[in-house]
């Protein structure tokens, strides 16, 4: 069942591995498909060496397992929280990659210093209020999901693809596995500008007209960046 | 038409990747034949891994394709501006390199501290002015080659082959397509070292006898570092 | 002799190469037979690339090679004092891994800022005190031993396994010679990314149920990460 | 002529590209043969990827090459007026590389914040007075060679086998050409280390029994580190 997702959602764990994103265990990827409404998502605290795609597990939208030996992810309630606050994405990336995560352990949303932050985040990435002890206490992982969800409110998930989860680390998004792939990528490549920048010299956020241009350029009905599908 | 420069252009694109200069498909190479007027440059948006020598543009001096299927990089009216602008000039990289981006996003002109600077970059690297409303919502890729051409008014553009487009990141160039990457890798290097340098203690420039000295003794008339040709 | 272990010591010395924590010949891995109170270490000095599983030295609890023709590590006092100060370990490492290195010279402990450091040690990890004059003119090693058991005081040593040695690195332990390095990795790592969010922002300590409940979902009675054995 | 001392030398230039020390053709050793007077050095400006060992360049003392159809590296002055300054000393390194030249932009010494620099430098790594523009314009390389021996006055050079030199970048050297390129490594790595610890709080030096200690377990009559020879 959902192989074709099965086979994108593992590529998309191995990839995080690829991109230096992950360490030991850490981290996951989910795929979530509209129609059935099941999730794909990683089995928890297995080697990335070890697995196939056939050990990716099946859940429902309340989280049972519909196919599969292994326990899913413990980030899973996070993930279908998710799903169901951010209708239009497909996939979805939890890392602790060294840059973002640094960014959440400090506190501070990640502020679009430049072009290359513009070109995949339309604004600053915003960080989580701290979750209270009761929500951590109890259901913390499906409470994780819905402050990040609040963290987002009134935007569209798609044109902030990412979130830093505060004294953890980032949350990115995406149509699909590959796309949350993708902008975890530029989240962490940003977030390490950003830290050099910073330490430089206090920087000034990117002008409005320069933001809306590089986004634009690249998303939207009018992007003229890349080859014609 | 023009295939030893499509071949230098395309090697010097994936000189990027193996650098370390690029992810995903960000970053570009260009070269110019100025016989004939026409620039070879990358296509816009594709993937390093599939990218041949055949995929290179060839555009004329408006911007228009003369050879190829694909679209060139949104950043050909940049570059274009630039080989008008500098005439001693073959060819042309832009990156989002991390520290060379750091730097252009803290708004700050890279300072001349040290010979590994010197050897490459006679001074500091200028950062551009910011851009205004209107230059970035008409024609924003030529405008950004306008205000590199201002940032270097006065001085040899081969004797600081570099800029830092403020809130964007490095364009480099050279005699050829492979002396703009060489010195995109050595911009990046030195910026890294400037960073470190700057978080150590407040460093003072270098003096100018000592930035003449390395300049000069691998640049210029007198130049003795090296083999003879 | 202790075959199983010396294979286990050996290839955990190599680990510390393969996960970038050790430079030249620095570092070594021991591992403890309980049942027969004999120690495996890596031999003083000996090159990476050179060692086999047959060079790791046996000692007794005193210090004695028991078998073996190389010398053991030159801090093999510090390990034995450490396996009689924590009976529940079973393997031990030493590095001058670079961040963790930093905080050590830097005299401070790592506090801990965020959840990655909350899945691996149960609160900050401890910078011991400077040894004394006499402390290191005599019995250097073992003394060091003594003061990391100091500095770890009235801890369960499996909740905290690692500390920073002042001036020096970092120790890091577990219930066997793979379970140390794999807290060796996880340390370095929580050492840089803390380091990061000290210089964006003075951050604020992880909220002590947060830290308890990412501690306690990977350890202990009731924790729900990873597979059942 | 000298192939052995050849060959090591070839071999330790490699080293430096194989450790990451250098970028382009940056960076040479030189060995030198106390009996013959005679010096092996890299040739100028040279590929590392094209070179072989018949193309290191074999001077005298005065710097006339005395076999090698190459010019050697511009700065065999500043190598030469080493070994005539520092007697026990059998190879010297220059690099480029980013830590080390980062304090030499700042102007700092390199200051003993820990044992990992107490295990080969025997006190802070001093860095050069300026050099005067009349020492710059006429004998440069060979006056650069003055300033480091001014610097380490008064000390044993392989008891402190590191220099910075301000505004330019580190020289490092020992017995033989492998052992300065060792101590280039591990330079590399303190700055590295110091960088950071500077970074997270102020760090006062080593105390100076631990320096002792640490050098002298590893140099010295009484060394007991590594393996008996």
């Amino acid at each position: 069942m959902l192989e074709k997702l099965k086979e994108d959602v593992f590529r998309a764990n191995l990839d995080l591995v690829r991109h230096g994103l992950v360490r030991m265990t850490f981290g996951n990827v989910s795929g979530f498909d509209r129609a059935s409404e099941l999730m794909v998502i990683k089995p928890s605290g297995m080697s990335y060496n070890e697995m196939t795609a056939d050990d990716m597990v099946v859940t429902d939208k309340s989280g049972n397992v519909i196919e599969g030996t292994l326990k899913p992810s413990t980030d899973s309630p996070t993930h279908l929280a998710l799903y169901k606050s951010f209708p239009t994405i497909g996939g979805i990336v939890h890392t602790h990659s060294t840059y973002a995560t640094a960014w959440a352990q400090a506190g501070r949303p990640l502020p679009c210093l430049g072009t290359t932050h513009a070109d995949y985040f339309h604004g600053s990435v915003p960080v989580t209020r701290k979750l209270t002890r009761e929500e951590i206490e109890n259901d913390y992982e499906y409470n994780t999901g819905l402050v990040i969800a609040g963290a987002l409110a009134g935007r569209d998930a798609l044109s902030i693809p990412a979130v830093l989860v505060q004294s953890h680390g980032p949350f990115t998004w995406g149509t699909s596995p590959a796309a949350a792939v993708h902008n975890a990528v530029m989240l962490e490549e940003v977030a390490h500008i950003a830290a050099l920048s910073v330490s430089i010299a206090p920087p000034a956020e990117i002008d409005r007209h320069l933001l809306d241009r590089h986004y634009l350029r690249k998303h939207g009905l009018n992007a003229y960046y890349g080859q014609k599908d």
